[in-house]
């Protein structure tokens, strides 16, 4: 049997504030200690992860001192370079702190937006330095629990020139980075700017440089309005724009709870991997989660490893699925196939469509056999086949 | 005191399907009578509406011979000649018929694709001839149960085949006609293509005519994700595609209530009023609701009349609300101008922004008392100001 | 490998309206033909299934003469008597017909509430005689859209009037019959009497008759309030409440999906059959879904089955993840077996506990380890142990 | 013009970890310094409250020395002598603490329940000193993110025999003090025990001094799981337990927001005082809010002003509606009166039901108007009749 053990190449990536969450919420102190960030590259690099990802602040704990964060950085690039872990992303916390209490790009107080790209562009130096090609940006404060205290035209007035300053400064370094906005509907504004994937697809066509800017789609976040991820994600991977992916789990329209990933909508998750190994998605699968406050250090661990082995079991089975003749027969019987035939032929025309007729009462009997198919997938996911 | 009587100037249209609604649904059989389309017309008129818009087979049974179909047309022109009441909007139905159980645009049979289309350019053409300028396509039925069933990038593909289509039919007539998509997160299907505001935004830059092509938001769609109607209205609003807009009322997440408009979620009502009329918003306000089942056509005809009544009630307030100079004073409090000042002065660089710093404690400190503003606008709703 | 073919003995029953779902719903025409309740009964046994259930009106068509009446109940019966099929359970049908528009036993007409009365009692008679030992009320209409349209104490009163007089009436027949209530939070009304499984069990203790009157929860009726379904049947059991259960698939907080048995949360399904299996319900696995309207009858044949074979499935994995002894040393280390010892020791007084103390840094330092329990249940689920 | 100004026989509390709530939440440091108890008093009462709550561990920092506390409980009894203000209830911090991350009275370590309720039992001797009648109890953090780590059956005897334990210990001190169960569906833990009001209903009943404990509901808990509160408050009224009440706002289903009361659903919000002041209820208004993280603290007063402002307001408005004379005759149009009368009259036996009938298409027709008395509703709430 598959012993489901990741390696590197399994592009397998972790917030370092993941792992390193001590358990703060609105009802609860820490439960953990501190976990040192080099620490947390040797341990991840042991249980088979390609890359670590963090925000500024993750790393370098705000008020360090020169000499205390070139030590830090000292630590931890020797780590990496020890294991060979690579920094494929990096972010910048712009939420933390009580100046973006109303937001970091839209705040309404020009001083914290100034302070926000600042925050941001000396981060995008240290991540570049460090090989990142992905630059996340969730803006989780930028929202609103009034309507009358923001002026949502003006909020994308300025997210819009925050971004094309931003790809402005890249551009005219030469970095080879490109940014990934990452949504979310509340939590913890009462309404969040850019709150569905759909919501990003669509501001980031008014930018300046479109190409240089796509979403980083998370499980919960969309599952916490309700929304399929697999739809969303497909919609962002058809208009060329899955730039980087966030993976966890989430039970439904509550709070966000970053569970493991797997440990959520199960089925979801399965159709997930499947569209991405389908789709050819080759960029880091990072994980975004909150190991629960329940577990200890042994349980982060344990969560972190369960994480990349979930996946690992979905896409054995997903490929699986993909392979079985059974299926394939399914997949016709439901017309799958039929759907990616253009609607009209070479060289048709509305003429065409206009004089021809169907039998409403013989096509209105046709069944789609989906129930079939999706018991399939089922037995698949739960390995009776 | 204001007795908020509509005239056809506030352009109030309503679906002639919403005060047809007979009652149907999954748990119930027909409360109602049917209701003759000109006879809806005559009625609207008297209370004070603009509009009336409808789907083809609303107003023309399926299955009606041609005799019948111009003889209904013809009722139906005359009480429109006779009351002025104008039809700015026409739309398809692509759900009710037992094909479209798969969809319309994106059914898996392609028969039934282009059965679609067929039906569509065959009421454009009516819709065009009764002077409509907009015309609406909800997808409802565009959607799955299991991903399995449904390819997202081959859907994709044939909604925008569709699309390109039917623009490039509209402009080979010279119609002056622009289509408006309404968005709805799930019911009938599980999961519905296209599912927010931000996802139909997000395909609309897709096509091949994006500038003939809308969105047609409806309150309670947005609000069946938990998702803020006025924030998804003014992303609209800021890239230029409010087209056209639903107005009805929901009370949370769950199946799609319909309920007139006011009824649902009433601080969110007053600020789209706010919104619509601060940002000039000049189109119809279509009311898409659904009279409740327990009401006779008496309570539907006071259903309707509410409707209008409480947007006048409310533009009323958010008038009073903007005029009212403490509010203007919270507003300056609140930095809310602050928001429309360009975060870089004009000139400046990244360079300027780098060499500025903020007193973090001090500015961390800063309160954005947007608990009075709310609180104002309250008042404003409640009357008491 | 097992091929999880039902048997009676497995108690799998099915309601007749479920499979015989022809597909209305509020966007939707008839999609599938009438189905025979006879038929229906010979196909069942075939599959495997264990019993049958009905709403008067799903057998006998309303304002069927006394003869059609007889004629159905013979050919129905008949069906029974050949097969074996059980009647273990039967319900009314008091939400279809416009009387029903504002509820039966609370409705706000006093004629509507009589008649509703009437249609249980004709209808507890027929139960009774094929044999039916639990008889459920699902009271879908019994709600309202706005507050001001229903006295709520008025409607419990009344609830509460019903109940007494069918368990007197059950109780002076000498039946051996007891009700089943089935909680569900909104749709077809805005807000339904009765929302949850609490709710229910709590308006149970203020019968004459508690004893008599116990819950049907409906899967996807506690997961369209965001509950978690084997928590809320847990509950259930504890208070000896568990008198019938309807299994189905939902997926989130929308309408109601009435998916087939797996299809929805599929880990929730898991946990679901590992809890009535480990708390020795012995009741009817009863079937409560909607084949969606994609299929047609072959589809909905599959789908019945799926429902069975499914919880199958699920009834394996869970006495595996049962007898793993991995999993019980990983239940020892979450200390689940230690909450079933009591807080205090027999004998002991509160005066015991407040001489004790405990070192809250050390105890607070202590790991649950239910990220590693919870990815044993879930490999179980996934069938990779 | 009335000017809703509060007075302490108006009955509003306040919690003091509500207008002290420093804003720590998942994603943000605090943004407010800490509030003194005595100051939170005085002002207060300056604003017009009647009372203050507190959890132990708001008034005492867990840790405090024995001088320590003496010298916070003379300052904290100071000011309540000093301006009158009563404490009518108080609870217990069973969450914050890391030792409750798996639950206080329901946690699986034994030492923690037992630790729960030492905690429990000196704090009531404090509150009991202070006056206090009502005793709240949320077990936050009694819950689960998994099911296979919690016993449920063992949870809620875990549950009975704590406050089995805790009514004893009252009744022997001969303490006039009741307690209220405080529901909520999840956060901080992903399922919450007795996650509704039903639930707790439900539980209460099986305790050895039913009659000694009640409920605790609060708005945004209930309309976190998407139910009506109004409904839920009815209910626990009907069963005669609604021991206190939290009022604060919530909009729609997502994260608990505790916004101030009437920032929410505001028709909920109309509703829900015209039942408290139908119902006669005379407990304490309790507002359990928390100002949002963008307040400085004269917007926490501003805040906590406003809360008992709208109260104040929709008491007004009930007041109206309840005496408007159209409104009556909506009452009686939609036959709310009726569902007060009894369905059987006095006498009356299942006999006399079965011989009646009644004239289907004609009741069916009938319709209940309740759109006419929402909108009165509405136009109450509006201020524009």
């Amino acid at each position: 049997m598959n012993d489901f053990r990741p390696v590197p190449e399994d592009k397998f990536t972790f917030g370092l504030w993941t792992v390193g969450w001590r358990g703060v919420n609105t009802f609860g102190d820490p439960v953990r200690p501190p976990l040192d960030g080099a620490d947390a590259v040797r341990r991840l690099a042991e249980l088979g992860a390609h890359g670590i990802t963090f925000h500024d602040d993750d790393l370098i704990p705000p008020g360090s001192s020169d000499a205390d964060r070139e030590a830090i950085l000292k630590r931890f690039r020797g780590a990496l370079e020890e294991t060979g872990l690579a920094v494929p992303m990096v972010t910048t916390n712009l939420f933390t702190h009580p100046v973006f209490r109303d937001g970091g790009f839209t705040s309404n107080s020009r001083d914290v937006r100034r302070y926000a790209l600042r925050k941001v562009i000396r981060n995008i130096d240290l991540a570049v330095s460090m090989g990142a090609t992905t630059y996340v940006c969730w803006g989780g404060q930028d929202g609103a629990e009034t309507e009358a205290g923001k002026n949502d035209a003006a909020a994308l007035d300025r997210l819009r020139e925050a971004f094309d300053l931003l790809c402005g400064y890249v551009r005219e370094q030469g970095y080879d980075l490109r940014f990934a906005i990452e949504p979310k509907p509340n939590e913890p504004r009462g309404d969040v700017l850019l709150p569905t994937v759909g919501h990003a697809l669509a501001f980031i066509n008014e930018l300046e440089h479109p190409e240089m800017v796509g979403v980083n789609p998370e499980v919960g976040h969309e599952q916490m309005a309700g929304l399929n991820f697999a739809h969303g994600v497909a919609q962002a991977l058809w208009a060329g724009k899955l730039f980087h992916i966030d993976l966890n789990g989430q039970r439904g329209v509550k709070y966000d709870q970053d569970l493991r990933f797997g440990a959520g909508d199960v089925k979801e998750a399965f159709f997930l991997v499947d569209l991405l190994e389908s789709a050819g998605y080759d960029g880091p699968r990072h994980f975004d989660f909150k190991p629960p406050r329940t577990e200890d250090m042994s349980g982060v661990w344990e969560s972190a490893r369960a994480c990349m082995r979930n996946y690992l079991i979905l896409r054995e089975k997903a490929r699986a699925f993909r392979a079985d003749p059974e299926v394939a027969a399914a997949l016709e019987a439901a017309r799958v196939p039929e759907l990616s035939r253009p609607t009209l032929a070479e060289g048709e025309s509305v003429a065409d469509l206009l004089t021809e007729e169907i039998d409403l009462a013989e096509v209105g009997e046709r069944g789609y056999h989906f129930e079939k198919l999706d018991q399939l997938a089922l037995e698949h996911l739960f390995g009776v086949r």
